[in-house]
């Protein structure tokens, strides 16, 4: 749906005159959209009626609650179309504006074009091999008793993961598809007010988020509609409800391989050019940051589209999907063993509280307006404070709204006041997440104590501000471990004592309380990733801005935005792993779920005293460090071929500096597009292919030392300790990251000497190195993580 | 003993002639060295003939091993002597050596005697607290079946704590002592000849080497012949032979514990002292390393002895007590439950391995000689070479001697092939430890690609120096980890397949095949430790010949055998956390034991999938990362003292850079030993209490939640996950900083513009950033995780 949107609006920026044709290098239509825009327009839309009468009607016979996702997510798209509506109306500014925006435009979309090729090819192949495994297992009791075949199972799976991939796929699409129209007017409103600015900036992140949320909602809310009538649930002799939400996996699985490598191909791209630039051009050259005469420019502000609005689109909606997947497990599981009358409440819980979230981060996104007499000379107002307020509007609904939603759907008979120990762990999970964006902000942010004495420790030499900053990330560990362990015991505590219990009165309701605090987290998803999105929109507008030399008082405009944009995105980091933590503890419990159910024996325990199962969790965290050095060791190598190329055009084309010669940003763009592809291979194969190829060696291993389960239970220690490893070496990489950034932002106010002092140059070394850590390796170690959970559920029958 | 031969020793300097007074604080002996000086020395001679006759009855008593036992260690001791008399004949060379040389000496005897103080009385709190909680606990059924009472037990704990910990203080003085005493003579004989210089080294690391492991062999022989015959073991009615191992526990600890506090003290003092030098000295004022204008060398030189020789003395005999007792658990659970006759020989194999060790390292370290015509103008030997041939002389003695102890003390009639696998275990165990070298070597030796590699990302800036040098030591962690599990899992399927079985006929022979790996792996422990001993006292010779401005040729031998040095250093480190790796996991299989033995209950299993258990898991990797946090970070700290007090003299004293004022070295040591004293404090105390206040937090929730040994599972949790991080970390940690260590030599050599180039600055900075990695906290992680096992074993009754 949102392809069409897309498309209908891109009309108008086909024709537009082009001033220095020499920046763009061609205009670019994927063709499904060409396609589409072949069809008659009345036509297409009588087919989207249609499609939404057969959604609704198959939703209709599952059950009502359905129908109510189904609902809000409609009205949210239409909200996000008048959100981009809104955001395309305001101008473009001066043509040289136009003229930056078209070749950032170009750029980012020709990268997405080879990239995504290069996923989808390796999805189709990863899908084969799927069809294939699925084919020859053998079924699982349930399916036996269900009636489901092999191969229906084998087409569900494949079918779930293509739909995954190709939803996060489109998501990503959508995140930089805003972003790059939306820069050039973020900087053109600068011109006029700052609040104008913000408003838009803040409105084209909102229309992403909602557009990712709502895509990740209704798609699972589809595929569990689709699956439910045509399997005929519920009906005798066929499947259990209860075990529906087994058949989503596939979708999660899709969503985190594409997220995967998003996150890695963007995370090489923007980082390598940023490096790069900033090497030569803040350290040899002395020129200033997005100077028009850095022929890595562009490539850097090309960078911020696809490495963090597409990739972080991909990832946000691979983490609301890996969530809602495996909360619908959970409670499905728990529902069976509880026999509670319509476990559809249970099992469909998580969709409705993030229908809810698209309808309160649609509140807090329009509580952010613009003023009326903006245009007078008033102060310009701290843009983190107007952010701020309208993420506590969109909290304090969440609350409201996740009270209500449990008393309404988790209300049962059997145990009248679980609800309200649900609701009590929704809350543990909202205030963790708060928690954790605060501690983000204490390790990140320059008026704490950690950066400062990190820039102080700049004022002895490079080597001291690597030493702190080393420190204070692993330092930063601390806090966030404490917070997740005191949630997790305490919501696995509140659902324990809930009052569900199984046939032999024994309580179960404690991983669905876990699972409802991870819910509750995720509660206010799509305002995060508003704010998240907002960062390089604005990052890309002061770029914008100081490319095309507009007077100092806009500079300081996009400036401060730029400014709020970094912790925004620092502490959104925070809140993505605080979730993932969370969400690949269910996970890992789908997994043992999963194992058992195949297996045909229980499968409660992880015996880490087994040498084998040390020797997989060994592996595991071995992982997350070699995952780890490849992704920073990738942004290295091709950050060196940008530094040679840039070196290269400043001496054979020495008037570049006098601003005589244009520099060839269109070979820089080349460069580290391909370069960036090449590398994302190495880190992405390695995280896909690892736990398949332990996980099948051990079961080998196990078959001939007469050890069953081997293979499984070693997958399972492995997918453990990579995740604990994973959290903590992401928090360190990002926190780091984040932290040398602000100091090097600190010492730019003025600080310890300022701009151009020693202590500068030595933050400025902290910031190159806090580069890969916080915008490469952390944010992929978050996606790997999930990917980890989702891969290792999908392929368990490799295991066995 | 080793403390009267040292003692009989000191005499002749006390009385050597002061060119500059002022160099020197005061001279110092130790409180016991003056009483025992008092007594007449026929007198001592007697009591120590009544000693060793004691010793030997009751071991006489015990088993004809523990005499073999003594007999070898006894003859190694007075090797010892040999060889440290033949060091102390040799010349100290001229006063201006000698000067430097006692200042050294003062420094670290100084440093040493504050840092003890303040570790005795930790220990003796200790102490106090272990024997509370031995009095209070309840007592085991083995205990009650055998008579042992509640206080005997805790008086048994206390008494093995404390001698432990004596044992490894005087393990870490040894190696101090020597190495303060042949670094001089090092200088001294580098004016005549390389081999001379190259043998004293070796043979002042072997006298260390040998004394360290001699002495954590017979001092668990004593305390094992002792508990035998006063606990009357094996008589009716009292305690069986095969659960006397589990009272040496409190020895490992104790070691464990003051290995921790000297290896975080010593590694924070030389490696503050070093940045600190280095930054004012190299790149401030640009002055050469270890030149004698700059105030804080001397703090360096001593930093060598106190952080490498007296620190890595302490580690070594702590991971040899630490291997020896976890073996003799293992055996002896294993020797019980085949029901073997005579279970002695299992028991006290490890004690036989290490006998064997002292004698093939001691062939190892006599393999290197003088050559006669060494005057003569023979071209310089590669050092390197000649220390290999020694190692290779001393491997292939060790795994002839593996193979007849095996033999001779592991068969049994039950099982008449089971010494056959347990032999090839121990081939195991020395083929990893012959790869880990390798690999290490590969990593961080300049003739191969990654330094390289590093080398080259130097060229474009300080920042992609660090960048690859952290992806190298991430990535490094790889192949050990791959090496290492193999080693695990064929070591175990060895064990497991030798044909010995308990009563219901299940193999149970695995895990002592991994035990024997490790023995395997540590069977030229002695060896390894001498060329580990050499670095540092080739690096202070090179210092005391660059201070007293000796001619270039001397220069050139001592920067030979330094370069050396560093190689051996980063090897030996490779092993430790090798043999730790697989040291933890046998003593975790002992905290098993021991907890399933109190509890009285079956305790085989860890089940991760329990919110708690994944908790514990969280925070025991989190413990890894916090405590090198705090362990670079006090480097950090330390460092910028120095930095300002040497920049302060600098600008108090100009005439220091003309030589025409002297530098105020004291005051360096002084700032450096009272801010290392306070820094140790932080880390050491958050690795102690960290798994107690765990597993008591756990075992309190346990308890009101009606969760039986959770407090246990959890703590097992904790160990198991902050030993698999740990390993992660410390190879990371000493691989990253070894590769920058030598890409900076690497470069100095002349490559990519050679000393001096940007590309050399850039190096420097990765070279800063490695020390802290590769001296304090690598290291410092490698004591941490043994004594996170030792911890936990001692500690068990809090948790239960």
């Amino acid at each position: 749906m949102a392809d069409d949107l897309e498309n209908g609006n891109l009309g108008p920026f086909q024709d537009r005159p082009r001033t220095f044709p020499n920046m763009r290098s061609k205009s670019y239509n994927p063709l499904i959209f060409r396609i589409l825009l072949g069809i008659n327009i009345r036509f297409l839309f009588v087919l989207m009626l249609l499609a939404f009468a057969a959604v609704f009607y198959v939703g209709a016979r599952t059950s009502p609650i359905i129908v109510f996702v189904f609902s809000i997510c409609i009205a949210s798209f239409l909200l996000s179309i008048y959100l981009m509506k809104w955001v395309l109306a305001k101008d473009e500014g001066p043509p040289e504006m136009v003229q930056i925006s078209d070749a950032i435009r170009d750029g980012a979309e020709g990268f997405f074009r080879t990239q995504y090729g290069t996923i989808s090819k390796m999805a189709l192949l990863l899908a084969l091999v799927i069809l294939c495994i699925y084919l020859f297992r053998s079924t699982t009791p349930q399916q036996e008793s269900s009636g489901l075949g092999r191969s229906t199972s084998a087409y569900i799976t494949v079918v779930s993961f293509l739909l995954g991939a190709l939803c996060s796929g489109i998501a990503g699409y959508v995140g930089m598809w805003v972003s790059v129209r939306a820069n050039v007017r973020v900087s053109s409103a600068a011109r006029r007010s700052a609040r104008e600015a913000l408003q838009i900036a803040v409105r084209a992140g909102g229309f992403s988020a909602l557009v990712v949320v709502g895509m990740a909602v209704i798609g699972i809310a589809i595929l569990y509609a689709t699956f439910y009538v045509w399997l005929g649930v519920d009906t005798p002799g066929s499947m259990k409800i209860t075990d529906l939400p087994l058949l989503l996996v596939g979708y999660g699985f899709g969503a985190s391989f594409v997220a995967l490598f998003a996150q890695l191909g963007g995370g090489i791209f923007t980082k390598a050019a940023d490096v790069g630039a900033d090497l030569v051009g803040k350290v040899e050259q002395g020129i200033p940051e997005d100077d028009p005469r850095n022929p890595a420019v562009i490539a850097d502000l090309v960078g911020d589209n696809v490495g963090d609005c597409a990739a972080r689109g991909a990832d946000l909606f691979e983490s609301i999907a890996a969530e809602i997947i495996s909360a619908m497990i959970l409670g499905g599981t728990m529902a069976q063993r509880c026999k509670i009358e319509d476990p559809s409440g249970f099992i469909l819980f998580p969709l409705v509280v993030h229908s809810f979230d698209l309808v309160v981060s649609s509140v807090g996104i329009f509580s952010i307006r613009g003023t009326r007499d903006s245009g007078l000379k008033s102060p310009i107002e701290d843009p983190m404070a107007i952010l701020q307020k309208g993420y506590s509007v969109t909290i304090v609904l969440a609350v409201l709204a996740f009270g209500v939603s449990t008393r309404w759907f988790l209300y049962t008979e059997q145990a009248p006041s679980a609800w309200f120990n649900f609701a009590l762990c929704g809350l543990v999970g909202i205030i963790t997440a708060y928690i954790f964006v605060w501690i983000t902000k204490y390790y990140t942010d320059y008026k704490h104590e950690p950066v400062r004495t990190l820039a102080l420790s700049s004022s002895t030499g490079h080597g001291t501000n690597i030493i702190a900053g080393v420190s204070l990330g692993l330092e930063s560990t601390a806090l966030p471990v404490l917070v997740i362990s005191a949630s997790i015991i305490s919501a696995f505590w509140l659902g324990h004592t809930s009052g569900l219990v199984d046939e032999a009165g024994i309580p179960i309701g404690g991983l669905f309380g876990t699972a409802v605090a991870t819910m509750g987290m995720l509660s206010t998803a799509a305002y995060v990733l508003t704010m998240d999105m907002f960062g390089p929109i604005a990052d890309n507008a002061g770029g914008i801005v100081e490319m095309s030399q507009q007077p100092e008082s806009v500079r300081e405009i996009t400036d401060i935005l730029d400014a709020v944009g970094n912790t925004t995105k620092a502490t959104t980091k925070g809140f993505a792993i605080g979730s993932a933590a969370l969400a690949s503890f269910l996970l890992f419990s789908a997994y043992m779920d999963e194992v058992a159910a195949f297996a045909r024996q229980p499968f409660k325990q992880v015996d880490i005293a087994i040498p084998e199962v040390f020797v997989g969790g060994l592996l595991g965290s071995m992982l997350i460090f070699l995952f780890s050095a490849w992704a920073c060791s990738a942004v290295g190598r091709t950050a060196q071929e940008v530094v040679n190329e840039v070196r290269r055009q400043f001496i054979e084309r020495p008037g570049i500096m006098d601003y005589k010669e244009k520099p060839d940003y269109g070979r820089c763009v080349a460069i580290v597009a391909s370069a960036s592809l090449r590398e994302m291979i190495k880190p992405g194969a390695l995280a896909i292919l690892s736990p398949i190829v332990v996980g099948f060696l051990f079961r080998i291993l196990g078959y001939y030392t007469g050890h069953p389960l081997l293979g499984a239970k070693v997958v399972a220690a492995f997918l453990m300790f990579a995740t604990v490893s994973g959290i903590l070496m992401a928090l360190f990489l990002n926190t780091a990251g984040g932290a040398w950034d602000n100091a090097k932002k600190y010492i730019e106010t003025g600080a310890l000497g300022g701009k151009g002092s020693d202590s500068h140059k030595a933050a400025v070394t902290g910031d190159t190195v806090g580069d890969p850590f916080k915008d490469t390796a952390g944010p992929s170690l978050h996606v790997l993580i999930k990917m980890l959970a989702t891969i290792t559920l999908v392929m368990a029958p490799v295991f066995l």
